[in-house]
């Protein structure tokens, strides 16, 4: 089935003052929405970065894959690194995004067309995506309350309400968590740190686990903290964590962090493709591997990957950048496919409050988000949303994310320090 | 897409008295036919061993498969783990067919349904099977030339005539590469090895080097070398080789022949799973590495097989057994959609001389395997052909391999010697 059209549109969506490593998030941020429309007028979809480097790839080889067919995904890698650019992207902050990092863009590029291809694949044959990925494990895939320090909007007109409010300290984050857990049902807590003192952020988990005893719960500076700092982190929160999440930076690093504690480090970071999976396996650098469908290049990569993790004993968890609900379909459908990957993932949804798909929101229920008998995906795209956060995206000064830059705003002496703490 | 019914048909192939390390091939080799068929009416095929222990498995599965979606591999593969036998098939020399071994029963069962599942479904989408594999990057598959020791078929009545006769020295296996080379246009050559004085079988590589200068040469002796054995040899081949395959038992025999010689050693018997894979890369005990979809788990999880070949640095070749045509295009459409898959496949086809496909043998033309545009496999069963084959299975007295057996009725005093050499 041949591919008759490929459309690449950057939106842009509100995004809370959410406080990380490098800064603080931008008041939006930018995702592609990739339609694949196949001959028999059917219409695959994928979600990915919008930033501009992984934009630039997408929008110039949407027009190359016309005349594919949508099983061709071989071909489509073959169109994309004909394409591909050499350049950098400049920006460090991209760690956070890996997947906006040069070396990794033809990667990221497959990643979201594959999703689309695939998606179209399984409407044309009307049966949901993850049937093509050998079929479900388990009918609903659990997701964590990914918690975040933050400011409340009134810091800058620029970002929108939130319910949320400002988080700034241990109870506040715990109220955070109250607030989500009531709304989502999650199971599993993730407080992102990197941002205040470690050991405060080291009292939050412990306050959280006060609260939510039950819970497994993680917390994840972005390797913003040094051996000593997260060494001393360790002390304080050994048999608190479910895993450490990229305490501090390089696979040596983590090497030597995991050697002295002991404690099941996990990654994002550090391990983003196969050549450092090599090398972390090599150091025993990471146990649990964040994995992220947007940039180890797609679902079936993905399944390739539980495999070696599954083969040289390594957890497998997944990781997530602010996103939309094709995206968490995305995610939904490859977890529920892979026996391997058997923690709650991460996702940043309930911090987006818009959506670009009929009936708005994806349900999470439970903690989880629950697979459909609908094909493919199983979501439909609003075109009226669709074209209201394209009209965003065109007035938003934002073209690559940088939440150095958007903290030197409110904090003028702001510097990218790796680590800081 | 429900499946309807499953068959499993266990068939005797005429096989001719070909030499290895273990003794003889029987008289005739064993396999089994799988036919999956869809609510559609549609018939994926797929084709393995026909060894009583994968037989066993195969035939109790069957019908636990009926209701299945034919997308569904991962609900198959539960339904064989709740079957899967406790017990040891008790034969030494099933290393030589990997997946008849107890451990590896599931995954080589899972193997074989794998295949006609994804044929039944690709059949029904109307594409190639390769397509589902992600689509090809190559349009035909290369195999090699595999040359036999042999005996001629008047060592036994049993045996059925074959067209290339005797070959127990160098002079009559270069005659039987020519004659091979100029039936198939094969462009590369596999010596099975293992069976006499270790010097004459590396003078038979001296001899096809100078009889075809420009063609890559393998030997194979299945584990059957001793390490100062195969280091002696391997200073009378060096240059001389593509690879080395399988000289010396053992993961720490082939890292530490690996060590003193830097030859690149390939392995179908000391890595033939996930576990040995990671043995294997911790040591650097093989650095290609034989796949075969028949007992690595299928054709997906063999393209997982490439990327962790791939991410380690690994080569990756096919090894093959005794097989027909469904087999053969298994390899094919596999082979032709890994691009990390760059070596000539292993094949016996050539000494096939039965065959259970509409039209008969499939065509080897320039040593490649053409893929078309037929759905699935591309191959229709021969009714007929398959009662007649599993007629002969009926009256042959194999059930289990055994080329230690076989060679007993000829040498009486014959053992399992390993190494024998
Ligand atoms: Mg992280
Ligand atoms: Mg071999």
């Amino acid at each position: 089935m041949k591919i008759s059209a490929v459309r690449v549109t950057p939106i842009a969506i509100k995004d809370p003052a959410l406080l990380n490593a490098a800064g603080v998030h931008e008041p939006f941020g930018l995702r592609s929405i990739i339609e694949v429309v196949g001959a028999n007028g059917m219409v695959g979809l994928g979600e990915t970065y919008g930033d501009a480097p992984v934009l630039g790839l997408l929008t110039r080889a949407a027009p190359s894959l016309v005349g594919l067919s949508a099983f061709d995904v071989n071909g489509m890698l073959a169109r994309l690194k004909a394409l591909a650019p050499q350049v950098s992207t400049g920006h460090v902050e991209m760690e956070l995004a890996p997947g906006s990092l040069a070396s990794n863009l033809v990667t990221s590029a497959f990643s979201a067309f594959e999703v689309a291809f695939m998606d179209l694949q399984a409407r044309t044959l009307g049966i949901p995506l993850v049937e093509l990925l050998g079929g479900a494990v388990r009918d609903k895939v659990s997701y964590s309350a990914y918690l975040f320090y933050k400011w409340d909007a009134s810091v800058d007109p620029e970002y929108a309400p939130d319910p949320y409010g400002e988080a700034v300290n241990a109870a506040q984050i715990v109220q955070q968590a109250r607030k989500m857990i009531d709304q989502y049902g999650f199971e599993s807590i993730k407080l992102k740190a990197g941002v205040f003192d470690p050991m405060e952020e080291a009292d939050a988990i412990l306050a959280l686990k006060a609260a939510f005893p039950n819970q497994p719960l993680r917390i994840d500076p972005n390797s913003n903290w040094s051996m000593a700092t997260s060494l001393k982190v360790a002390d304080k929160l050994r048999g608190s964590l479910e895993y450490y999440e990229d305490p501090t930076p390089t696979l040596e690093g983590m090497a030597e962090l995991h050697k002295a504690t002991g404690m099941p480090l996990a990654s994002n970071m550090v391990v983003t493709n196969w050549a450092e999976l090599k090398r972390s396996i090599e150091l025993n650098s990471v146990q649990i591997l964040l994995s992220d469908h947007h940039f180890w290049g797609g679902l079936r990569a993905t399944q390739a990957l539980a495999q070696t993790c599954q083969t040289f004993g390594l957890g497998l968890s997944m990781h997530s950048n602010s996103h939309l609900g094709i995206s968490l379909m995305a995610m939904t459908h490859l977890a529920a496919s892979v026996q391997h990957l058997s923690y709650a993932c991460d996702t940043h949804y309930p911090w987006q409050s818009d959506e670009v798909l009929v009936g708005g929101k994806v349900p999470i229920v439970d903690g989880c988000v629950h697979l459909t008998n609908k094909p493919g995906l199983g979501v439909e795209l609003d075109q009226d949303k669709l074209t209201e956060l394209h009209e965003a995206f065109k007035v938003c000064r934002i073209r690559t994310r940088n939440d150095v830059a958007q903290m030197q705003r409110y904090r003028p002496e702001w510097k990218q320090v790796k680590p800081r703490f």
